[in-house]
């Protein structure tokens, strides 16, 4: 018997609003720690669109169109919001930075540009005083001592103030936020991290937690930060609130709109959703509004024009000789291994301090722990003149090219200095390194976008210097035949060297491509040069896959932390025997239903008992169908109020035979599941769990249920060969099954 | 009972080559026109690797890094080789196109530039004599009539000879290629798209045609080739031989060398895979590939240096002025507004052309057809002076801003002319829509990427003058507010305008977004004016949406011949009544085997009179498996010469009391396919298509077969709006289902 197709669906065609048994299936109810259904939830859409259109008249058309609207509107505010937002962010944190080293004196608001911007170029400025300056210390030693004192306290009280907040208000504001965004992306529901007070205090503590000085950037935080916004506008529309997976289709866009700001590349963005969030796939819709996004916040950025430039490209190269030569390859591979192996070797470090710090005195004192990190971060950096400055502004020294005409960065282009600024660089490098591994995961908001870029950049320059030494040693060796003959002309430019450097190790680090190639010259402009930057995030990738075969830092921690998220890797059967059996839960081990047995009271038992998202319903061994525990539960309250109802056994199945001893839950029956056979491969169910975002599979055999797969056994699977999966448990409650 | 699994995907765990008949598994046979089924491809090359694995000691070691260092070898080759091939086809091309106009004086083979190499800048160049002065004609009208007979003759030669050669060598040679790569890449079988003749005829036809001025471009066309000379070195490998979803996955990164050779654009060859073959969806392997390709090719390019200039960037523009004001966006905007409507015209225009062309006598005379047009073509844009030079001079000419240091181009910065310049772009982009429409059809290599570009250069350079104008006549005007003050700084590019007028363009007849403005940058090197280029694609994308649901050109070729290609488009239920019942082909009108039933030769019978991939095994109505026409042919073949065995009855599935009255074939079924319930939304089925790239899917309700769709009848529904599907049928059989 073939059941009414609208029953499945819980379709009203009459376009009537369906009653409020119905409407439970209409606006499923997650609780923090499970993972949606998208194909019920797209399934529910599909309803409430069918329903609108079956709207007489102007209302079937119009309701529809206002639907899209609303959406294009949260996404279009986001845009401008995250555009916004980001550029003041970045006011601010130039304020805050400057004020570690002096204020100016008419007026404590302005920072030290905006100060001296009235000053003639090449005049000294004489309204922004140091420190020292300003309390009238004149004295050799004790102006040195009071700069550092200032710049420790400074660093020390602005990291302790981030801490504070995240700690009392918002502890979902501390890290990066990408692992988290990309397990909400991939179905995980995590309501709690995107509420208004994280946005808050993720926005102000990132402004701190950056002008503190501590290793860390504000790119990650910047994505958590819009999709926080994005959060907050859908809730004002009754259509998002409904919808876990409209909701995600617009955090995704909010996600690309905010690396086009952390980055000033909109492109970038984009590209970041398709290859890092992965969400974009075959969605060409969802690709679409990333894209709008993602311009109008690089618009909005553009607007406020942060660094006065009204430029998007953060840190310009200037590029004296577009053309490279074929020898510059040696020492661009090279880089592209060190990046490989140094980011794996970070994230291995990063891994194990996050591991110590769950397990020892430290995770109980996360305050203590920022403020004493953050005071021998400053007082260590203070005394190298790389590490000193921001890592913004050295990062945009390094690519810079020694020119006469300007002034030389710290004697970088001094080539009597070689030795001496190599020693410096690969000092700062591994300095970098150290604070980094720590800083990432501390109670503070942390990238680690810029302190990748800032180390690969030293690391770089420390080659290019090396590179361009030789050739000043050795300007007629063979191997430098294919540069100029006269020796003014330069033929190598290091601070490429330093861009080249950066690229391999954010390839070590995070394992992208595409979207790493595209920022990374949306961000220097070094357009000319997108062949040796692609040459060595491939060698990067490649060194770091086979030095470790982690995916990148952030599918480390989405493992540390235990999120369902399907890693994108193309799994791999090992033989004959990995098929679909191995990989489920069989029947034996499943919680069932049996037709027509179970009593009203069974079931409320069992919903007791078991926290299941839903249950697979059998008469005998058949497979008649699934149930989800929100509609069994609606069903259920009213039945167990009469006592004459609750001793009535609960048929699923429609039967001609039925009695008015039994409960009819026909109704509930969802028997439009996906089944596969067992012997399936595995890679095949895998596969179509990464592809279709599914929850669960039902395995059955010619009608017979055998076992079911939930995605949370596939999610296992693949994070199989990581030791410490959840080791850093994500402390909610977690009903998978 | 539960199947051994072994026997299910046929597998000799002892590691030994299968028997013969199991071969046929391993390398499954497909005719061109049918479409092959991904799943089953992947079992096969799991099968393969398992089999590898398997190997005692070194072997299994070493067995399948042979493999993949063959995959890698062949994509290296293919990257090289498509990259001097692009470099060399293009001195070809400069070669012949300057042979319309003259020839050197001291050797036939040197092109215009290289004859005039040893002249210093500024000195006329003597050595490069046009052809009135070759044959010593000094009359001014018998001058230029020489030329214009030169000039149309020439070209009605070398379009005459591309299309005898097309036509008499390789008919799969025409047009750009890309609609059928589409098709292959998506599961369409067709090996003679791919021949070693196919790819030399259309090496050589392209460049002949490129020369001939027609209004066509290389840039398809050297995607076909790139494909073409994978495809030959992966002959050379049984591993791909063998395997048509290793082909393909070899196919995807050469066409993604392909792009980045046609367009000096690395990443934008990265990026159109991604986005317009959708084939690295998912598969990080697969992109992976197509950057190493795409990146090869490009520094071979690059090692050619077809232009003298060593840089990739082909139509560098040059910026005075890196900012943008606001107002400008009301002309780019308007810009992506006409390119919308002039692409989605362009689109109908050209269908229509193509139906009629078909129909009409011309189907039997294309060479003639060829020869006509390219006479026309000639005779006509020799009178225009923007329409005479070849396309790809006209929009780097177009691109550049006016520069008093340089030549000024036909009088486009003289502010005078201003009315005329307008004119002649907008003739000339009306010439280039008719003619680009026609041609892009013809019996003829051909690409539309060029033609389209150059038609939206004149458009946006003629709304650039005409935004200058204004300027200039009104400059104080509130809009021009933001302009500089000093009339002699360029508030306003014309040149930059042709670039947006170029994006404009190709997002309206091509409907790509980032890949588009990936490559148009990459073209270009406007980094800075990365979001203008955005919003033009944006806006333009969006009007040819709402003007023709028409996905881009190549979508409607690809429906117009009807090739089984899904496109990625969000199909949406409309209703209830949108369910897999709709669309399956139902049990009473499928051609099923009944197990222990058919006789073996009423399986040959059933063999012959339906061409059918596969089909269905039941019994009675409970559905056991598939059983491939491949192993039923094999498996019958020896039995068929039997008399004894030829009326036995055949069983499918193994039980007990199979007596040996009975063939044993139960190790052809193959039970673990993909079933679902009928009752599953449409929108469900559509997508499970599209995403795991699926052959058919077996309709089923517990365990009794109800109906079966395959990809043509999914390809048919998504198609349904196009009037004209299949129009121009490929003229291969099409065994579908």
């Amino acid at each position: 018997m073939r059941p009414d197709p609208a029953e499945l669906f819980e379709l009203t065609e009459d376009g009537q609003v369906p009653s409020p048994a119905r409407q439970t299936h209409f606006a499923s109810h997650y609780v923090d720690g499970s993972t949606i259904d998208w194909l019920r939830e797209e399934a529910a859409e599909r309803e409430r669109t069918n329903i609108q259109r079956a709207q007489f008249g102007v209302r079937g058309l119009l309701l529809p169109w206002f639907d899209a609207a609303r959406m294009w509107l949260v996404v279009i505010l986001t845009g401008i919001g995250i555009g916004l937002t980001g550029g003041w962010l970045d006011v601010l944190v130039k304020w805050l930075g400057d004020l570690r080293e002096g204020r100016c004196s008419y007026g404590f608001f302005y920072n030290q540009v905006t100060c001296c911007s009235g000053v003639k170029p090449g005049e000294p400025c004489t309204e922004w005083s140091t420190w020292s300056k300003f309390f009238g210390v004149n004295v050799g030693l004790a102006q040195s001592l009071l700069h550092i004192f200032v710049y420790v306290v400074l660093a020390v009280a602005f990291a302790g103030c981030a801490a504070v907040l995240v700690k009392s208000y918002a502890p979902y504001a501390f890290h990066t936020g990408i692992p988290e965004i990309k397990a909400i992306l991939g179905g995980y529901v995590l309501t709690s991290f995107l509420t208004p007070w994280t946005l808050l205090i993720k926005g102000l503590g990132l402004a701190l937690a950056v002008a503190s000085g501590l290793s860390l950037g504000k790119e990650g935080p910047l994505v958590h930060v819009a999709c926080c916004m994005a959060f907050l506008l859908s809730r004002f529309f009754k259509q998002f609130r409904n919808s876990q997976a409209q909701q995600r289709k617009l955090l995704a866009a909010a996600a690309a709109a905010g690396v086009s700001v952390a980055f000033g590349s909109p492109l970038g963005g984009v590209l970041f959703g398709l290859e890092e969030l992965d969400t974009f796939a075959n969605e060409s819709e969802v690709m679409w509004r990333g894209f709008v996004a993602s311009a109008i916040a690089a618009v909005s950025l553009q607007y406020v024009n942060p660094f006065g430039t009204s430029k998007l490209v953060l840190f310009q190269v200037t590029n004296g000789s577009d053309t490279w030569r074929a020898f510059e390859l040696i020492p661009w591979l090279t880089l592209g291994v060190i990046g490989g192996i140094l980011g794996s070797l970070l994230i291995k470090l990063n891994v194990e301090i996050a591991l110590y710090r769950r397990n020892s005195v430290l995770n109980d004192w996360p305050i203590l722990e920022v403020v004493g990190a953050s005071a021998i971060t400053a007082a260590i950096s203070y005394l190298v003149v790389f590490s000193r400055v921001q890592s913004s502004e050295l990062v945009a020294n390094l690519f810079q090219e020694c020119d006469p005409t300007k002034i030389d960065y710290h004697g970088l282009c001094n080539p009597t200095a070689m030795w001496e600024n190599v020693f410096l660089l690969i000092l700062t490098a591994v300095m970098k390194v150290l604070f980094t591994a720590w800083t990432f995961g501390m109670m503070i908001p942390a990238g680690i976008f810029l302190p990748t870029i800032a180390i690969g950049a030293c690391l770089g320059r420390a080659v290019g210097l090396l590179t361009q030494g030789l050739h000043r040693a050795y300007p007629t060796a063979w191997i430098f035949l294919s540069c100029p003959p006269d020796p003014s002309v330069r033929c190598i430019s290091p601070g490429f060297y330093a861009v080249i450097g950066a690229s391999a190790m954010l390839g070590g680090v995070t394992r992208m491509t595409i979207s790493l190639v595209v920022i990374l010259f949306e961000l220097t402009g070094a357009l000319s040069h997108v062949l040796p930057i692609m040459i060595s995030v491939m060698a990067s990738k490649w060194v770091g896959d086979a030095f470790g075969k982690d995916g990148g830092i952030y599918a480390q921690w989405i493992a540390l932390r235990g999120y369902p998220w399907l890693p994108p890797v193309d799994f791999e059967d090992r033989g004959a025997q990995d098929t679909g059996t191995q990989l489920m839960r069989p029947l034996e081990r499943l919680v069932v239903i049996e037709d027509e047995w179970n009593t009203v009271l069974d079931l409320d038992t069992l919903l007791k008992d078991y926290d299941f998202h839903g249950f697979p319903v059998v008469r005998r061994e058949e497979f008649l169908g699934f149930v989800t525990r929100d509609k069994l539960r609606s069903a259920l309250t009213p039945l167990l109020l009469d006592d004459s109802e609750r001793t009535k056994r609960c048929a699923f199945s429609r039967r001609l035979s039925s009695t008015e001893e039994q409960v009819d839950f026909s109704g509930l029956l969802e028997e439009a599941v996906l089944q596969l056979r067992e012997e399936v491969p595995k890679e095949l169910v895998v596969n179509m769990f990464q592809k279709m975002n599914l929850r669960q599979i039902v395995f059955t055999t010619r009608g017979r249920l055998t076992g079911m797969v939930t995605k949370s056994d596939v999610a296992s699977l693949l994070n199989c060969d990581f030791p410490h999966t959840a080791a850093l448990g994500s402390g909610v409650r977690r009903p998978w099954a």
